[in-house]
């Protein structure tokens, strides 16, 4: 069964078609920003965002690597700041963000929900109808399942009639596998 | 984005191929039945359950106007005794079951935890490594969160070292859509 990475990337394929905007809330290791800059080709756009210069520099190599640099915009600055970058009336079709910590990386660089709470905000602002906001949620660490708690409220009280949120997580597993949050803005009627 | 139901069948597509050997715990209108036995082909096999004499004729007319009719054996007995038809060594590829009250029909005839679990312990039984028991639970009716919870406690309690278990569900909607399960025995490394 796919996990919730895997997941996470086929909910984001379903929307996203070549000259699209997309936006990567957490670079990291690049690999999502890459991915995305790859479904969106040359002529899309790519807002990546990493408070970390490691990963900033990462994943421009990553992206040169593989001829996709010139479709992405690295912002070295928390997501919490995307709505200060991205116009307001500038649709994004999909967004990805891979909450918690990095894995393989330093787990006590960690997302916190206030600033997680005003990313998903401004993106959902953005969002373009039928457009996804896409999250793997790693909540095994100290303050991860407060940050948990307060994203599925967040996204449990969206109204209706304008998203739709749903949930996908392995329930068996002794650890804490990601869970999976995929926030749709609904296409109008 | 697929609700349960649309992705209920995803599920069950990829791991499906023609000449398998597959079940169907709950006939009801016969769609499922239906979908399952084109899956398969003529060379495959379905054995399809349903309590209700009306759910056996719909199923039957369904599958004979479609000429899918030769590849299923469809039992008017409780799903709770599919253990009783089906030999334990018969290598189940696919399950699926919609659990509660059938959509459309009539809400006071439901299926209950005991043979619901009952059921699924005699496919999981039977699942071939690899294969996948997909259950559709409606619970927005008396004994419905009752239903759900006995399930998904069952699921939760599966060895992950043989199981994987997934859960798949909307957490913004006022009514209670359907939640859907997924049990997949894992293949042998």
């Amino acid at each position: 069964m796919k996990n919730s990475l895997a997941f996470s990337h086929q909910l984001i394929e379903e929307v996203i078609a070549p000259g699209d905007t997309v936006l990567d809330g957490t670079a990291g290791n690049g690999h999502d920003t890459l991915f995305l800059a790859q479904l969106v080709g040359s002529r899309g756009c790519v807002y990546a965002f990493d408070l970390q210069e490691k990963a900033i520099t990462h994943t421009k190599m990553l992206l040169e690597a593989h001829g996709a640099a010139s479709q992405v915009h690295l912002f070295q600055r928390s997501h919490a700041e995307l709505g200060q970058v991205i116009a307001p009336d500038s649709p994004i079709k999909g967004a990805l963000f891979n909450l918690g910590y990095l894995p393989g990386g330093d787990k006590t660089i960690i997302t916190k929900k206030e600033s997680t709470l005003t990313a998903i905000r401004a993106v959902l602002t953005r969002l373009a109808r039928g457009g996804r906001c896409v999250i793997v949620l790693y909540w095994g660490h100290p303050g991860g399942k407060e940050e948990k708690e307060a994203v599925l409220a967040f996204a449990a009280a969206l109204p209706q009639a304008h998203y739709q949120a749903a949930v996908y997580q392995f329930i068996n597993q002794r650890h804490t596998p990601p869970l999976l949050l995929c926030i749709e803005k609904i296409a109008k009627k």
